[in-house]
């Protein structure tokens, strides 16, 4: 067995050097956050605490972000707001190291609920409703989905049938797979529902779509109103801080003035009216608006990813096994470092998303469904890796592994299936380059000019022998060009089989649902080429030569382990030959190693509330044991 | 949008036929047992129980296993036993479709802790003990695992010093860190515990390395002994049914006869005894019989997979989602039928382990090793994108993904954490090479006698033009060509780098360390060359045309996609071209719509009882909705 040598002591400056880059402008917001959620009566709670402690719990807390001023913050600034999107979001994500069932009660009630009021509604649904519900005096939520449908929301059954002489919607669900189901907020607090359903002119009039309409099911003292049925889900996976439940409508009555009427409306004459006539184009406009959710659960899923990484980090640079520490192994370095790495890129790309989110950006939709789909996927899988690290540990409740994964779960499939959403984004992609350049062969005389090679040929950048050097390995201009090729290259080679395909009988249809794993695959080839480009613009940015070293470090890493990956496609494709995918692998080995000494200051640069990581240390377990004798089994 | 087209019925007998394959000689039993667990009192709880309520269920199902004869199967047939472990194996493979809690409670009591008694010890402790532990009258656990140590049992610091005055031990815990850990059956039920500890013949003595005793650690009324402290672990992420404690001992005397003595023994006087005077040897003598938990985890594993498998490939079979069917989209055949074609190969793999288990052939360490590691990841994989699949339902913890994936998780880490146990495998094999050849040369002269090529020269089976050709990726002869010479390839590049690295300072020992990524890659190339070889086995004793026609394509299935995960490592090494591997991820796409009309009688093959598949059907969402009216939340 070798010796165990204790690590060099980390220089103690640069995780606050990093925590202040990863910070940036909303340092202020964020620490304020840390403290809040120290507090004693924000911690998370024991396991094995039962749902319906839990819940209120999480129904306090929510109370207690009304209190602190928090709920308030993404709200118009014309009702009482505060009127910053971009400090509510990196309120939220220093809130999701905390809970995550907080996380999306308070997501439910005051982003798809209360910013669904803002952003689907008008002037009078503003003024009577947004100062109380960011005050926590009307409690909601978005009854979307249903049984049956899952995430194809263009497709609810539910109905909403106009009738002018009374002036009201009359809401009814057809049927039992119909019925809203997994509502947050519905099965305890929810007070007022948005409902989603097929906007009928009369009874036997065709839809004029879904539309929203805001529909009260309890009233202040908690009871159900007439024609509502409600089924508490009971049991979750995770989450189960929320209360969430099937909802179901039997001729409920709603007031013409309770649709949401940003994109169409029923004028004083019983006529519908709408700036976008086209049916599909109006859903996707509403739709649009709810791309809140998806920036939120971008963020949140990289706090938890976080989380699962400040716990393990500082876990395996003190626990020895087999007569040495856990993190100079090899294969735990293997397992950790691309996930942390992955969390960087994540950080970056998030923030780019952020901005674009708040300059209301065309390109958001896409970005934002690339990026939640790929930061929850990362999550789960930074978490299973941190609880496998930790060994038997992490596997006692009271290490937080087994939480986190269940609560980050279905972070995958709300707000849009992961696989729906790729889909989206590829979809999204193909029909802007049609846009953009009319046919498939200009997209490839465009592609061509900008630089970029389709014909198998080899890279611009495969110098001969020099191509598995290591100053070319690392070279960013190297490695942007791998990511964006391919981008590109995935994206032009699926016009060209849907094309193809679609000639065939079943036409485009079936020839977009015969490509449904290169588009998957596509669309996280989207997100990590923008992690990547906002990596590398971030190391470029910084001024102190430490920082700057060690996040082209974590940079290199990232891009290094992303190409080894996808190692087989580039040879396919002749951008790389057999010998550079294994200089790739080997590259990535040796930067494990460098950057071994400063995998805990990375971690701690997070900046995650000791308080929030109730996992044991190692060190811990080496005191001497207390010799007090017998004693009985606690439970 | 697509209309949906319903699928042609399934042939009715086919799923009858698979089952009778993979039950093969053992079905009485398992059709035994398929009835037993259907049981309304042998059904999982609740989700939600409370920890202690699931805990005293577990006992009692132990006990209910005791009363129907069960228990008994695998001890030997001299003391009460029904001295087939086969048949013991094939029963508790059935046992974990119902509860892993289950699985785990009686095989700590049953498996470790009464065969533990049954391979380590002598005949004056099988007469003494083994007809209780059978028929349960002496309820027992295994304490090996300490805080410190996690998976490295040979360093374990408990130590039992020997005293000839009184002709006894006495086991002490010397620090916190060395108490037992994880203890099953510690923290409520157990009476007697396995202990492992060093043996010193007095207390300044050098260690003779780790020794088994019995020690008792509570009374019949329940009452823990002096001397003994023990501590609840409390909630776990999963096996909630199982009470683990930490165990810790203080001046506890156990008398000589109750060290397990079959490998070293205390004579009459006072000396110690082997017939394996190398300390390490004796050690992994010892460890070796422990090999059983690992068998039967491998099964385990396997069926949880299957229970994930049986529960979404009918859900997905019949569930309409835009308007489709979700198992006909290539999105979703990507996701389960590659997990599928795994659990058919595991399932083959692990009929071959079971030989080589009772065989007593010394391959089966290797082989129990490799396959365990692989069939846990291949579960907590398959369960998770069965919850996946299942969508918002899927997160419902009534559906039971959750809990199977929380109680699966921790197959992963006990009976050697599966990375540690992948480098056991490499470990074996360069050993075992290095024996059989003296010499690296000689292995290279003898791998190249049986007609593996390692000059990076292409495959033999690389057919110029015919090499993309479907009847050539299908051929057998190919497949098995591309497993074999990866395994014995990888194997051979391990030790020429070793054999390098060990030329450096730090010596062998260091170039092992820095081997870890190839030796676990090779841990699962080794794994899938064993389940390629047994599953095309099984193809070629089918007599039934159509059960070796749907068996090929699910062999195929898993040969691709194996083949697929791998394309870099075949390209770099020069045993396919990219054209190849590309053919092989064209044809995986090719199989899967094969296979679909036949997805859900593979599944049903499994034979698990749908009474522990409790999994909501969607059409019993459909039916027209209650108008009930109101009511409030159930809970």
């Amino acid at each position: 067995m070798m010796s165990v040598t204790p690590f060099p002591e980390k220089k103690s400056t640069l995780d606050k050097k990093l925590q202040a880059v990863l910070d940036g402008e909303h340092a202020e917001i964020r620490n304020e956050a840390r403290e809040f959620f120290s507090r004693p009566d924000m911690l998370p709670p024991q396991p094995g605490i039962p749902k319906e402690e839990y819940r209120e719990l999480t129904m306090q807390w929510v109370n207690k972000l009304v209190e602190a001023g928090y709920s308030q913050i993404g709200f118009d600034a014309k009702y009482g707001g505060g009127g910053d999107a971009k400090k509510s979001i990196n309120f939220i994500e220093i809130l999701s190291h905390q809970d995550l069932s907080l996380m999306v009660k308070q997501g439910v009630n005051f982003g798809l609920f209360g910013l669904g009021v803002q952003n689907l509604g008008s002037a009078k649904h503003h003024e009577k409703y947004l100062n109380d519900i960011m005050n926590g005096r009307l409690k909601g939520g978005f009854a979307m989905t249903e049984v049956a449908g899952g995430s194809d929301v263009q497709g609810v059954k539910t109905e909403a049938v106009y009738d002018h002489a009374t002036k009201s919607f009359t809401i009814n669900t057809p049927n039992e797979s119909a019925r809203k189901a997994f509502i947050g907020n519905a099965a305890k607090h929810g007070e007022m529902m948005i409902v989603f359903a097929q906007l009928k002119m009369n009874k036997d009039a065709e839809s004029e779509g879904v539309h929203a309409f805001l529909v009260p099911v309890r009233d202040k003292q908690g009871k159900i109103l007439p024609g509502i049925s409600i089924e508490d889900h009971g049991e979750k996976v995770g989450l189960n801080g929320v209360d969430n439940g099937y909802i179901s409508f039997s001729n409920v009555k709603v007031p013409r003035e309770e649709m949401l009427d940003r994109f169409a409306s029923i004028d004083d004459k019983g006529q519908y009216q709408t700036d976008t006539p086209k049916k599909t184009a109006r859903f996707f406009k509403m739709i649009g608006t709810l791309v809140t959710g998806r920036v939120a659960l971008s963020v949140a899923s990289l706090s938890a990813a976080k989380n699962a990484l400040a716990a393990i980090v500082p876990y395996a640079d003190t626990r020895e096994v087999f007569g040495d520490i856990l993190l100079n192994k090899q294969a735990t370095q293997t397992r950790l470092f691309p996930l942390l790495a992955d969390a960087y890129a994540m950080h970056f790309a998030t923030r780019f998303l952020i901005d674009k989110f708040v300059a209301g950006s065309p390109e958001v939709e896409t970005l934002a469904a690339a990026l939640k789909a790929k930061s929850s996927d990362n999550a789960i899988r930074t978490i299973d890796e941190g609880r496998l690290t930790a060994g038997g540990s992490g596997y006692m409740a009271e290490n937080r592994y087994g939480r986190m994964r269940d609560d980050i779960d279905v972070f995958r499939t709300f707000e849009g299936d992961n696989t729906v959403l790729r889909l989206l984004v590829a979809r999204n992609r193909l029909t802007e380059i049609r846009k953009q350049f009319n046919d498939v062969s200009g997209l490839k005389k465009a592609i061509k000019m900008a630089g970029l090679a389709f014909d198998n040929a080899t890279s611009t950048f495969d110098l001969g022998k020099g191509r598995t050097k290591e100053s070319h390995l690392l070279n960013p201009a190297f490695q942007h060009d791998m990511f964006a090729k391919r981008e590109a290259a995935m994206l032009y080679d699926m016009t060209q089989n849907i094309a193809k395909a679609a000639k065939k009988p079943g036409g485009a249809e079936a020839a977009v649902e015969k490509s449904q794993n290169d588009m998957i695959a596509y669309a996280d080839a989207y997100a990590e080429k923008v992690m990547l480009e906002q990596f590398v613009k971030a190391v470029n940015e910084q001024k102190d030569p430490e920082t700057k070293a060690v996040l082209k470090d974590v940079c290199d890493i990232f891009a290094i382990n992303t190409m080894v990956k996808h190692a087989a496609w580039y040879i396919e494709n002749g951008y790389m030959k057999p010998d550079k995918t294994r200089a790739l692998a080997d590259e990535a080995e040796k930067l494990h190693e460098k950057l071994r000494p400063n995998a805990v200051a990375l971690v701690k640069a997070f900046g995650i509330p000791e308080a929030l990581l109730s996992v044991p240390r190692p060190q811990a377990a080496v005191a001497p044991v207390k010799k007090t004798g017998t004693n009985g089994p606690k439970a």
